[in-house]
């Protein structure tokens, strides 16, 4: 019996945005392994086996999940929102990659989601309307000052910045030093969008300006997108306001 | 009768990768709006009316759309891939911010899919396995020289770079003069991808060094991915290689 491994990105929470392939992906697993809140959101049947780990535990589930599967197992690595953005495709790849022969030898598939960024985005108008680039905060896996750098070179070439694991309990204060660091570039005036949940019934988006950004507006499920200067706000009567970056927009930040 | 607006990303081209929230949006849309081989892969109803149009004409179109919807239609606009990356939601509130009252007074939901760098990512392992940013090549609303320094500020900050609309018959020369700008800050041996038409029967995916690459790889449905010099190529016997980016990259470009 030949073994294999699907990474799934099930998408940012409701059901409606989880693909049909990412659903036959999970029908089809013999065996689960994810994030314990993730496979939360599966229904499973009697057949199927739940291999639920802790968050921060990315590599060691890569594993196991691999270890499985050379032992023959249909097994599906499940994601929240896409699985190859700050996810699971990378950390199976590595552990392939670093990982005994048989390893290799092992049908690979990763099924793409819809990520939290465009989840969020999707919920105000259109603020990742032109260029933008994606940044984890997250400094347990990459040096804090790369961070600093990239936060610098995104905003002074004039990308819309989304943030992804703003903030978390051993992380508290990274998240007010990067709007610091991006108030330094940008103007007060930059609109920053509060992301949490987005599609959920706990969904929460909250549109603020840069000048008054701070990290207690974000917990671990919130995405945070900071615009451009071009990016706008529309004011609505008796409707939400618009958020979106003009498709032209181009004038690099001073 | 009050009208809407939706604007549907129906995902990268196989009917796996629409949601079934972009589903039902198209299902229940009176007339649908947009580039004709995007409504193309629709299957429509008879109730249910057809408004094609060109590429490059998103703001009439958007027009056209909230100009429907104004007048009590349930109105769909169709993008491919995911609605708010290049695509129509940005255009539709671009028009209206700019349009007449009565367009402001409208529902609006956009509804996010999984857009054209996840799913070429997806089929080569995880590329985008750390920060990242999406460029639109074309210079048909930015000036080039603003589309030059994101580049070189997005490669030299050590980003994976996807490029969106890489080519098409009125832009030739842009892809080569962005690989050349891009051979002036990475390494040769960096892993350049071009994946087209992911997911469908005519789907591509090609992996080349950045010293080889070259426009004649790419086609207008063509999404480019530019590793980061940390990307990785793992071999496999008689499998197709890996491409991935470690999720804990961090060093810069020189």
């Amino acid at each position: 019996m030949s073994g294999r491994i699907t990474v799934v990105g099930i998408g940012p929470g409701s059901p409606e945005q989880t693909t049909p392939q990412a659903s036959a992906a999970v029908a089809a697993a013999t065996d689960l392994f994810g994030y314990g809140p993730y496979l939360d959101r599966l229904t499973l049947g009697s057949h199927q086996t739940r291999h639920a780990s802790d968050n921060r535990e990315e590599l060691s589930r890569a594993g196991a999940a691999l270890t499985a599967a050379a032992q023959g197992r249909h097994v599906a690595v499940v994601s929240g929102g896409d699985a190859g953005v700050f996810a699971m495709a990378a950390a199976v790849c590595e552990a392939i990659e670093n990982g005994p022969a048989e390893w290799r030898a092992l049908e690979l598939e990763v099924v793409p989601g819809v990520t939290a960024m465009l989840a969020v985005a999707a919920r105000i108008g259109a603020p990742l309307g032109h260029d933008f680039c994606a940044i984890s905060l997250s400094d347990n896996l990459k040096p804090w000052d790369v961070i600093e750098n990239r936060l610098r070179a995104a905003a002074r070439a004039g990308f819309v910045i989304a943030l992804y694991n703003p903030v978390s309990r051993a992380r508290p204060w990274q998240l007010d030093r990067g709007f610091d660091i991006l108030r330094e570039v940008l103007p007060g005036e930059t609109v920053v969008v509060f992301g949490r949940a987005a599609g959920r019934p706990d969904e929460r988006i909250a549109t603020v300006l840069l000048a008054d950004a701070a990290a207690g507006m974000a917990d671990m499920a919130t995405c945070v997108i900071i615009g451009s200067p071009e990016t706008r706000i529309v004011e609505r009567d008796g409707l939400p306001p618009i958020v979106y970056s003009p498709r032209f927009a181009g004038r690099p930040a001073r």
